[in-house]
């Protein structure tokens, strides 16, 4: 039962209480009115609440904090609030990234609107879930995807840059795996997410607030920051690209394979280079999963108090098998 | 002078000012931290305030109102506010809108990022404007582009529909004429709009608050709105291209070009049309703008109270050369 087994859950009940899709073997065009839809309110209240998010991400620090710090609003990095309304400005360092799903307006030719809301809301959660959960910081939904940052004032590039590449992985494990085995089965046809991530260093980015009064947000204007959806734009079926300055940051950097191409000629000689990011391969090795006997890889952050415990007996299985298993574990 | 001016007045300032663009005939690579930045927080403050933008909305309505609602938060559609941080839905139907910039990008190639958000922040600023003056509300900013909605509870259909195709037109005015001239003399490569616009019906939309806990936002579930980005991705440069919903809306609609292929299949037997805008001649004809001896569209909305006197010392001359103008004025 992995973490995101909640949201999974909902998703699965959806599809299968959707009158369209059942209806639709039978009939041509169908007027949504006629359906019984109190099955979504039911189910759009299952979805985990605020605090059940809150909880799992403290049970996550091991109750070392008691002050839950809510989490913030959108277009309102903590760090970067003295900024809110003013015209001006601060340079400071950040990662920001943009994930989404692809293919997913053909659920509409399935599915009713509630349904396709109750999908779409379904990974939009566990993407918000899982950003959080690893420390990073929601700007934007952008429909069925989130523009995220990861990074701030208290946080090394370093830790921030795994912390961003592990939320980016787990997000794309879920669709991937759990979400893309139960859409096969039901023949809903491939729905998958890419994701982009580039980091800015403090020369390289200005924080600013950006709009008209109320209607604004703190944002960031950065090559970067523009950049990191034109990687996402290359990346393959569920897969992430990234950017040079990344990968600077890690040492043992087994995990990127440069494009071909650069993703940027700055017209004065030199150039800036992306990667493909082998997300199966940093779980596994940094331990958020592991491979069974086949080779599939398996999240091992659960929920429950027995996640250690799930962990240790997939281990030994996974020691024997898995060509990713990490030498320091 | 133009309504636009304000905001095209500050950008002219920030290229004329900005210290990287004057280096870099003489050097290679730069360290913008050597620069004196003080310009540029002096022209921030330039740029209209959340004040003077009410004033001029209110301008426009003749003083009918004298309540000033100022401009509401992103993400927060003021008819649908009930639905924030609930788990309940509405069914309303609303225009959906995309716009945002092309090529902004390579302006990171010739300007300090200070420069460049002075000019990204101009053009978004300007588009808030418009968007707002035309009765538009503004969901997100996207860097340099925004997600709009046009519609609610006290508006009509067709109202909406006009006011949508007139905000949009007025924005690619802004950058396809003021800008592209400045930017061309400035040898700055091309900078384009582009844009896309789809109305859902009641039964196509369904309203809802997407997120968890503050992180969130009222947004819409619909294929029209997840059709409006792809109408946008079709659009050519500095073009506008909407959906058979929008088109159906305006009884005298010779504004618009079907494209040859569907931008939806039902898998049904049913396709669903886009159509290229032809939003020159709409602003021509609905005498927003007019057209000069030589053809070119002069927009006829201005800041002052000579607007008027403006737009009829133009009319003679509009009125025998121009090819759009409308048989009723």
């Amino acid at each position: 039962m992995n973490i995101f087994n909640p949201y999974f859950d909902v998703i699965k009940k959806a599809i299968d209480s959707d009158p369209k899709s059942q209806q639709r073997m039978y009939g041509s065009q169908i007027d949504e009115s006629q359906f019984d839809m109190s099955y979504v309110k039911n189910l759009s209240n299952q979805y985990p609440g605020v605090q059940q998010v809150n909880d799992t991400i403290l049970l996550k620090k091991g109750f070392s904090s008691q002050d839950i710090t809510p989490i913030p609003q959108l277009g309102n990095h903590p760090d970067f609030q003295h900024l809110r309304g003013t015209d001006n400005s601060e340079d400071h360092w950040i990662i920001s990234g943009f994930i989404d799903l692809k293919e997913s307006t053909k659920l509409f030719n399935r599915f009713t609107k509630a349904t396709v809301s109750l999908i779409t809301e379904g990974i939009v959660k566990a993407s918000i879930f899982a950003v959080n959960y690893c420390g990073g910081y929601v700007q934007r939904i952008q429909g069925d995807g989130l523009m995220v940052y990861f990074g701030g004032k208290n946080i090394e590039k370093k830790t921030a840059t795994e912390d961003a590449l592990k939320a980016f992985a787990m997000i794309s494990y879920f669709v991937k795996n759990d979400l893309r085995v139960y859409f096969e089965e039901n023949n809903i046809s491939e729905i998958y997410t890419r994701g982009g991530l580039d980091l800015g260093h403090s020369n390289q980015v200005r924080w600013i607030y950006s709009g008209i009064g109320n209607a604004g947000e703190i944002t960031t204007c950065s090559l970067h920051t523009s950049l990191a959806p034109k990687m996402q734009a290359k990346a393959s079926s569920n897969g992430i690209v990234v950017g040079q300055n990344i990968v600077n940051q890690l040492q043992q950097n087994n995990y990127f394979t440069s494009k071909k191409n650069p993703i940027w000629d700055y017209e004065d000689g030199r150039v800036y280079n992306h990667f493909d990011f082998n997300w199966e391969k940093y779980l596994v090795q940094t331990g958020v999963a592991v491979q069974d006997r086949f080779g599939a890889i398996i999240l091992s952050l659960n929920f429950s108090r027995d996640q250690k415990q799930d962990f240790e007996s997939l281990k030994p299985i996974a020691a024997q098998n898995k060509p990713y298993l990490s030498s320091n574990e």
